[in-house]
């Protein structure tokens, strides 16, 4: 899809591995990442296509990653170094640990790039320039470590930024960062549609396209992660009504001086992030 | 500041006005105006600025709207058009129109552009490109249709969109698709804040950053707008209440077809808007 795709394009772009071979269980799927370039191979089996690796990248939806994980176990070759890039980590690493053979070098990912698009066809260079890319190794052993620095090098080569943290700590971030804001844009689409059947949608301007662009996104893979995160996800949905209810609240109570110091407040820290 | 600024940049540089006159009461204001080449002329005080003007434009923060309109009505020459930029226009407009001279032809106006800068060294050529401009004229003889007509050719070559309703439509439509989603970037940065004192906004991407950008906006002036369109605003806050609240049940529930339905509905309407 979208992000292995991409993955595979710029790899084979600035020529950082050997061979690219690829996995996509639809026929268009495969067609379209021979077409583009982005592998030398594409098999319909997923056994086939990690035959002989160095590296494998599981990129499909992160509730799929453990069955897929459970087809390829014995088809990797000892010391295959295998990161994915699933949206959740805490639940799927636990869970992967278990089936890989000990040998297999598995190392969670997740590069924080993406767009509302998804599909190999969405597949683009430079997807993750200047982006954040989380590792979430849970073992410390020379192995694991010499594999986060390989990881390290092949991902700050695609443009990104590496960092690594706890599969819960990513999970709590990411639950900050990313998945409280996706539910808050699906939200306000959803009430903007409830005032007059959506008609002021006609007079939307560039700001509130950008703001609610990632409420066009998958469907499935939303459901996934609201699932696989949802303690975390559900303990930001309640900080953040809080913190709307405090606002209405100061709205309703018509007070200037608060509301501006509310807003000045949050402006001095947002203004930071640049 | 950057409203006025950027028209008058505009005007002056696709030469559609034969002088540009300034007033700003701070001596910085004028000095920038004159530097960057704006106006012709800068007075500190707003009576010398309008006279004999054929077209005026009040450009400062809307609740301070009435009180400038009072100091100049009697300095307009019969025949002048008058507009505003003001954020909200409903309770605007009605004050405007009892404190000028029925000779003045007043057309309440906001072009949805801006950024989350402010002030006249943020002005910028090409700001109204491709954005609506809402005109909210509340009569409808002839001096009025002509000043109307006027000002479509005006922001047509400012490259914005001509957009006219009436001044209630106008503080129900912006209460949807602006001044809830600025509610919502304030709170949601709050609630980041709440969660490990923000030690997450460490690793916001693009997308997070885009996000909340509006939230770095003038305390102020969202002051303003929350109070003189509070009852619009209030409304909309609870209609995203209600579909935040939904959707913080389906997550708890933990109900996966529930959840890619409500999604998927949602983006379906989204991705139309392009």
């Amino acid at each position: 899809g979208l992000i292995g795709g991409s993955i595979a394009l710029e790899i084979k772009k600035q020529k950082l591995a050997h061979q690219v071979v690829g996995y996509n269980r639809s026929k268009k799927g495969r067609e379209i990442a021979l077409r583009r370039g982005g592998c030398d191979q594409v098999y319909s089996d997923p056994r086939e296509a990690v035959r002989g690796a160095d590296l494998v990248v599981l990129a499909i939806p992160v509730l799929k990653i453990p069955a897929l994980a459970q087809q390829i176990g014995k088809a990797l070759q000892p010391g295959t170094i295998v990161t994915d890039v699933g949206s959740t980590k805490e639940n799927l690493v636990r869970k992967i640990h278990k089936i890989f053979p000990s040998e297999v070098i598995y190392i969670g990912g997740h590069p924080i790039a993406g767009t509302e698009q998804s599909g190999m066809e969405a597949a683009q260079l430079e997807l993750f320039e200047d982006r954040w890319w989380i590792f979430t190794p849970i073992r410390s052993d020379a192995k694991t470590k010499n594999g986060i620095r390989k990881l390290k090098i092949l991902v700050e080569n695609l443009g990104a930024k590496f960092v690594q943290m706890s599969p819960q700590e990513h999970d709590h971030a990411l639950a900050a960062i990313s998945h409280l804001p996706h539910m808050i844009a699906f939200s306000l689409v959803d009430a903007v549609l409830k005032e007059k059947g959506g008609k002021f949608l006609k007079v939307s301007g560039r700001s509130f396209k950008d703001f609610t662009r990632v409420a066009s996104s998958s469907g499935e893979m939303w459901g996934d992660i609201c699932l696989d995160n949802r303690s975390a996800l559900l303990k930001m949905m309640d900080h953040f009504e809080v913190s709307f209810q405090t606002l209405k609240k100061l709205v309703s109570q018509g007070d200037h001086r608060k509301l501006e110091n509310f807003f000045y407040n949050i402006s001095s820290v947002r203004k930071k992030l640049s």
